[in-house]
């Protein structure tokens, strides 16, 4: 019996409907029963990912996750607790990843988009529903693909609880499939962040991001069609520099290009770092004192859009673009595309996936506390008084 | 300022980015400016969606919603809360509104696919969020959509406190778009639904659903279009019967066709019925006593794919099939499309949307009670001892 939630996955007492000479769902080419055979072979990868708050539900309507938990191992005993809530795709890089016949990334994307926002509010992950769409019940195809989610669910704490695999042969192309996800997670209501914390003078650390991660695809796919870029071939501009590699980068993931081997195709595949772990840790270490003001996931609109979402708006963000490498990858992409440098920036995230604003006395042990959790950190600015925007040095 | 926390939709800062010769994201067929436009549209439709859990975030990277509210009139005083949550999507049904060019009956089955799942486990809805995937950025599509969504989480009870529009033109056709929804609940530890409360004896009540709700659409746009049905044309044998139409079925929703005038696009994109309410309002008015044993929300699989989930191992549901009218949109599509009759029963709900199994002393108490809130109700089997299954009375 499968242990999580996808709907229609229960059909086993009716498999043997259907037949006849009038029009049936398999006829109109809708297979319920292979459905089920993929369900019910989830069960595991989904058990690996369950936190000791999850409730068992085989065969249920919804998945189920306890807030509080009695055993003194877990309970956090929230006073006043909110919860967060967030939905992401991962846009085009789905065309990218079906082009390449590689599934498992986009899957960790998908996690990666939701919990990076998730952990933004000062949220600590607690669960995660896919909504995979697709022309195909192909086993290696949604296996790669929930594997892939599930694996960022754990580094995530975030139990991957249910899902829902819809079937739909005459919405999406051969080859074409969608993905959504949906994190929810708890926050204590008085260590919600919030704009109004953010004071001048504070300073913004910039996390290295592992790529493109997962927003502007559709610009990049045009680059590469336009541009005759060979997805299959090592383009030595577009591999990470030595100097970066070197860096302390954490544990290299399984599912991460190996450098100098890398083909476009790998390199514009790499997933989307997963920076929940890290920031849970940082912000349970400071309980009592508010030494982070303000965060940023670094996404579409890249940082102009994204790090002014955590300033109020007597302030500005003055962030100095010298002071982190652009990551190779982004200087290909630019000099194939001849892409203005603007756009650039307003579309990537340049080599910085997530900021973080902290209190300037606690600027130098917020980033040595990062570093030893495997980030790479740079200071890249500070705050200033301003009307809520992103200014760059020049 | 939005206050939805939809991805992608605070590009302001960087709008007069781009431009020049090489390629922009806009020249690779996206429009952030567009989009931020849309976004801020919404507001208004979103805001009156907000209960007072809600925590206004604007800007914000994720949703806030309160689980607990220190306000009396609101306060639930959880001692023990389990955060319930599904996802689903209306599959194919997406395809024949984007043929009629109507969006918000579809927006409202997003809704009431996730909300009916949901209360299953014995949750109250908090939040929704929902994933958009669309070629265009259409103002009437987008908005129709959003407002349907909003509409149907209103009546449930639910916030919608973010989602994700993801334009994607080079994924979909234009004319094309899916549709994800994510739903989170609470419940007290010790009222989780589960089979084991289910005893032999205890009675099965069917509530009348609305027509096809959600599932088979791809059989049904076989049917249309092997038998070359006219969408726009009035078939008096699909309409509701005088019959059902008399019944007490509540207050007329403004998107359900109007009945002798409906076309057969009308009637095929009748909205999925909304239990939530109806069924939150008999889960509290019992709270003492356990009177409701099991639930099922009869979707994709239909009674016997369903109805099955809320049975233990040693038990079966006898359920007399002609305890209820099977609505005549089924028989309609079974004539036109000379489908199997068991075929019909694996794929379609046949009348019955939702099922609440409950002690048989308070059969009829319970019926009532639905009843007076608006639904048609029918006893249309009990439990016996068995093996898990439905079995249909001969």
């Amino acid at each position: 019996m499968p242990t999580e939630t996808r709907s229609e996955s229960r059909g086993a007492a009716a498999q043997n409907a259907g037949g006849g000479k009038g029009l049936t769902y398999a006829s109109a080419g809708v297979d319920i029963d292979r459905k089920d055979a993929f369900t019910e072979g989830l069960d595991t990868v989904l058990r690996r990912t369950f936190t000791p708050r999850v409730i068992p539900n085989p065969g249920g309507f919804a998945g189920l996750v306890r807030l509080d938990f009695n055993h003194k191992l877990f309970a956090r005993n929230y006073k006043e607790p909110v919860l967060v809530a967030c939905c992401d795709g991962v846009g085009t890089k789905v065309k990218l990843a079906a082009e390449l016949g590689v599934f498992d990334t986009v899957g960790f994307d998908l996690v990666g988009m939701n919990v990076n926002d998730l952990v933004v509010q000062g949220a600590e992950p607690l669960l995660f529903l896919d909504y995979i769409a697709t022309p195909t019940l192909e086993d290696r195809f949604l296996h790669a693909l929930v594997r892939g989610i599930a694996e960022a669910c754990k580094k995530s704490g975030c139990a991957l609880i249910g899902g829902e695999t819809a079937h739909m042969p005459d919405l999406y192309k051969k080859g074409d499939f969608d993905l959504a996800g949906f994190c929810v997670g708890v926050v204590e209501l008085k260590r919600v962040q919030k704009p109004a914390r953010v004071q001048a003078g504070d300073v913004i650390l910039g996390l290295a991001s592992d790529g493109i991660h997962s927003n502007g695809y559709t610009l990049v796919r045009k680059i590469v069609s336009e541009c005759k870029l060979d997805l299959g071939k090592v383009y030595e501009d577009a591999l990470p520099t030595a100097a970066v590699k070197k860096g302390k980068r954490g544990k290299a993931k399984a599912s991460e290009p190996e450098g100098p081997q890398a083909t476009l195709g790998q390199v514009l595949l790499t997933p989307t770092r997963l920076y929940a772990d890290p920031i849970v840790r940082l912000l349970r270490s400071y309980s009592v004192k508010t030494v982070v003001t303000g965060m940023a996931h670094i996404t579409g609109s890249g940082m102009e859009g994204n790090l002014c979402r955590a300033l109020p708006p007597t302030l500005d963000a003055r962030v100095d673009r010298k002071s982190w490498p652009v990551l190779p990858v982004f200087k290909f992409l630019q000099a194939q595309g001849k892409v203005p440098e603007a756009e650039m920036w307003r579309v990537f995230n340049m080599g910085i996936g997530y900021c973080v604003i902290v209190k300037p006395a606690f600027a130098e042990a917020v980033a040595e506390k990062l570093r030893s959790y495997g980030e790479s950190v740079y200071v890249i600015g500070e705050v200033v008084k301003g009307t809520g925007v992103v200014r760059f040095k020049e």
